[in-house]
C-alpha cells in the first residue's frame, strides 16, 4: 500500500512570517512531518496551492476532488483548514470516489507549541489505511462520515451534525 | 467507544533529569499528549511502572497482560519501549484477549526535538478503534500483527519478521 | 542585585488563540521563560497591559516610564514590540532615569518554532546588569543607545540610525 | 566587534541518537542557534572536539586555552559542560589572556523541551561584549569571576565558592 498525502494549507501549515509579522503560508510542513514520523510506508506528497479554508472557492474544492479522482493510490490523507473541512468533504463524498479519503487538519499550527497537528496526521494516516472506501473527517481522536459532521466553532471541536 | 491508554515507559516517556544529567523517567508525558491532541474521544489513562523495555521481566509483561484482561474498554493503546515491543506483543497475542490491542512507542522521546512520539500515538489511537480484535504493533506509519513483526535495530524501523 | 522585568506584550508574548484562529495575547510567557532560564538572580516580574507595539499610545509609553521611575531595582529589562521599540526607548531616554534600562523583544513569538525570544531575553538580562545607566535597545546580539537606533523593517533587524 | 564562539560539547550540545538510544554528540547546535538568534553581530564559530566535560583531560583544556590565545577576536564565548566548567575557567584564568572570555553551557540540552541553552547563549554573548578582560562563568542569569565560582551539584546551579 502507498499513501497519498494532499496538502491544501489550513491552520496545520500556517507559518509565521517575521517580516510581515503575521501567520501566512511558507514552504509547508508536511515533508518535514513525514520525515519526522519515520515512515516506512511509501508516501506520495502532493502540494496544492495553500489556502486558508475560509477562502476556498468551488474551483479549489473541485481541484482537490480531481486530485483524488486522478490518484492511483486508494488511501488518501488531505490536510485541510478546519473551518470548511466539512464542505470539501461533502464535495468529495458526493463524487462517489472508490477510495478511502480522510481529511484532517489542526487547531494549532504545526510550528506552534502544543500543536495537535502531528497527532492528527498520524491518526489520519492510520484511518486512511484501514477504513472502507468513503470520505471521512478525522479530528479530536475521532472519525466522522462526511455526511454527518460539523465543526463546533465555540468549543473548537468536531462532532456529529 | 472509550479508549484505554496504558503507559509502560520506554523511549516515548524518557525524561531528561538535569541534576543526574541523564535520561530517566519522570511524571510521564501521556496526560499532556492526550490534552494536546484535543481528544473528544473518551480516554482512560493507566500508568504502570515506567520501564526501559530492555529491563522488562516476565512479571512485567504479565502485569500488562492482566491490565488488558481486566480492561472494560475493548480498544487499548499500549505505550512501550521499542526494543522488546515484540516480546510483550507475543505475550498478549498468545493470551487470546478479545480486544483490539495496539502497541506503539517512539524512537525519539516525546520531549526531544523531532520526536515521532505524537505521530505514533495518533496513529495507534486510530488503529485501536478500527482494527479487528487482535494484538498489533504500530510503528513507522504501518501496523503489524504480533506474530509477524520485528525491530530492525540497524535501521531503527519495524518490519515483518 | 535584583532585576526587574517589565512585560508589555509585543511579538515576544503573542499567543495563538485556537478558537479565534489568530495570534493574540494570553497569559504571558515571561514567568515560564524565567523559570526555564533557571535564574538564581532575583527577578521581579511586572506585567503591564499586553499591547501590539503598533497600537501603543503616548499614555502607554508614559505608564512604562512611570514604572521605570518607580522601580526600586536599577537594572530593568523591558519586553516590547519591535515596531515602536525605538519610540518607547526615546520616551524613557528623555526622562533621564538613573537606571540601566534595556528594551528587547522578538521577531518570532516565544511559542513558535525557531523563536529568537529566549536568546534576546538572556542577552538583555546580561546587558541590564553590566551597562552603565542609560536606555538601550538590545536585539540581534547587539545593543544600541536609545538615541541611535532604528528598525530596518525590510531586513527585520535593528541598526544604528 | 566580532564575537568568537568556541563549541566544546557539554550538555548544551548533547544529541539523542535514536539508533543507539542514548544522548551523545551529533553535528552540533551552535550554527543553528546563531542563525535562530538573528545576529547582525559578526560571529566566528569554532568547533573543537565535542566532549562531556567529565571526560576532559588536561590536553583538552590546553587546546581550549590555545584557541583563546590564537583568537584575533577579543570577545569569546565558550560552550562547555557544566561539571568541569570551573576547571577549564581556571586554566584560562591562570593564563592571563588579555581578552573577555565567557564560559557558558546548559543544564538541559538545546534540543530538549524547556532547555536553558538558548537563554544562556544570549546571556553569554552579551557579557562577552561588555565585561572587562578576564575569564567568567555565566550561568543562571549571573556571571562569576573564574576564581570564585563552583557548581552546586545538588541544586544544579552555580554559586560563588
Amino acid at each position: 500500500m502507498t499513501l497519498r498525502v494532499i496538502a491544501t494549507g489550513g491552520t496545520f501549515d500556517k507559518h509565521y512570517d517575521e517580516i510581515a509579522g503575521k501567520l501566512t503560508f511558507g514552504a509547508g510542513h508536511l515533508a518535514g512531518a513525514i520525515k519526522r514520523a519515520r515512515l516506512t510506508l511509501p508516501v506520495v506528497l502532493e502540494e496544492l496551492p495553500f489556502l486558508d479554508s475560509l477562502e476556498m472557492q468551488d474551483a479549489d474544492r473541485e481541484r482537490i476532488r480531481d486530485c483524488c479522482l486522478a490518484s492511483i493510490e486508494t488511501a488518501i490523507v488531505i490536510i485541510h483548514g478546519t473551518d470548511t473541512m466539512r464542505e470539501t468533504a461533502a464535495v468529495l463524498g458526493s463524487a462517489g470516489i472508490p477510495k478511502t479519503i480522510v481529511l484532517t487538519g489542526a487547531m494549532i499550527p504545526y510550528e506552534i507549541a502544543n500543536s495537535d497537528a502531528l497527532f492528527n496526521f498520524g491518526f489520519a494516516c492510520a484511518m486512511a489505511q484501514v477504513l472502507p472506501h468513503g470520505v471521512y473527517v478525522a479530528m479530536n481522536g475521532q472519525y466522522f462520515d462526511w455526511s454527518n459532521v460539523q465543526k463546533n466553532r465555540i468549543a473548537g471541536v468536531f462532532e456529529t451534525s
